[in-house]
C-alpha cells in the first residue's frame, strides 16, 4: 500500500481487519463536508480536504502570539489491495478523525493442488 | 506566554482578542470528557489528556500497516498574562478542536498625566 504525499499532509493509520481496510486521518477542526474521498485508476484512494482558520472576521480585531496549528489544503493517497472491495465503501468523520473503510473480497477459491499417482513400476 | 511542554505534545494557537484571550488545540479523536483544564499557581494555564486507540478489541484480529497518528498521554502549559480573568474560563471542544478562552480583565483606570503649569517670571 503505497502512499503518495502532496501538499500538506496529516497523519494516517492504515489497519487491516479480517473483513476489511481501514484508513483513519486526523482532520481536527473538519467536518464531513470539508472532506473528499475518492477512487483514482480503480485502485487509489484519495482523501483531499482545506482546513482554514474559522476566524475570518476575527481578523481586523484579533492577533495570534503562536500559531503551530496547521492550515491549508490537504491529500493522502493510498493505493489499495487487489481485494479491496470499491463497492463497498464507508466514510466516518466524527471528532476530527476520519475513517474511510473498504471491505475485502472474498478470495477466489484456490484450486487444491492435484494428487498425482505415482506407480512404481 | 511561557510555554512548557512535556511528556506529548499536540499543537497550539494562542490569540489575543480585545476582551480574552484564546488557547486552541488539536485533539482529534478527544471528547470533552477526556481533557483536563486547569489553573495552577495562580497564573499557569494547564492543559492534559489521553489518547487511546479505541480499537483495543480489534488488537486481536486486526493489524496495523501504518501507524502515524500520536496516542499516549500529552501536556500543554501557558503561562497566563496578567490580566487575564481566571474566574471567567469557558472550554468549548469541538471537531477534535479544543478552545480555552479566558476574559480578559479591565485595566487599572490610568492616571492622567498631570500638566503643570510654568509661570514666566
Amino acid at each position: 500500500m503505497r502512499d503518495t504525499r502532496a501538499m500538506a499532509s496529516t497523519p494516517a493509520d492504515v489497519k487491516e481487519l479480517p473483513s476489511a481496510y481501514e484508513f483513519v486521518l486526523d482532520i481536527p477542526g473538519l467536518k464531513y463536508d470539508d472532506i473528499k474521498v475518492q477512487i483514482e485508476d480503480e485502485n487509489l484512494l484519495v482523501i483531499t480536504g482545506e482546513r482554514r482558520r474559522d476566524d475570518e472576521k476575527d481578523k481586523e480585531d484579533g492577533k495570534y502570539n503562536r500559531i503551530e496549528r496547521w492550515m491549508g489544503k490537504f491529500m493522502r493517497k493510498f493505493t489499495l489491495p487487489d481485494n479491496a472491495n470499491l463497492d463497498f465503501i464507508t466514510v466516518v468523520c466524527r471528532d476530527g478523525v476520519l475513517t474511510v473503510a473498504l471491505e475485502k473480497l472474498p478470495l477466489p477459491e484456490q484450486k487444491k493442488p492435484k494428487t498425482i499417482e505415482v506407480k512404481i513400476a
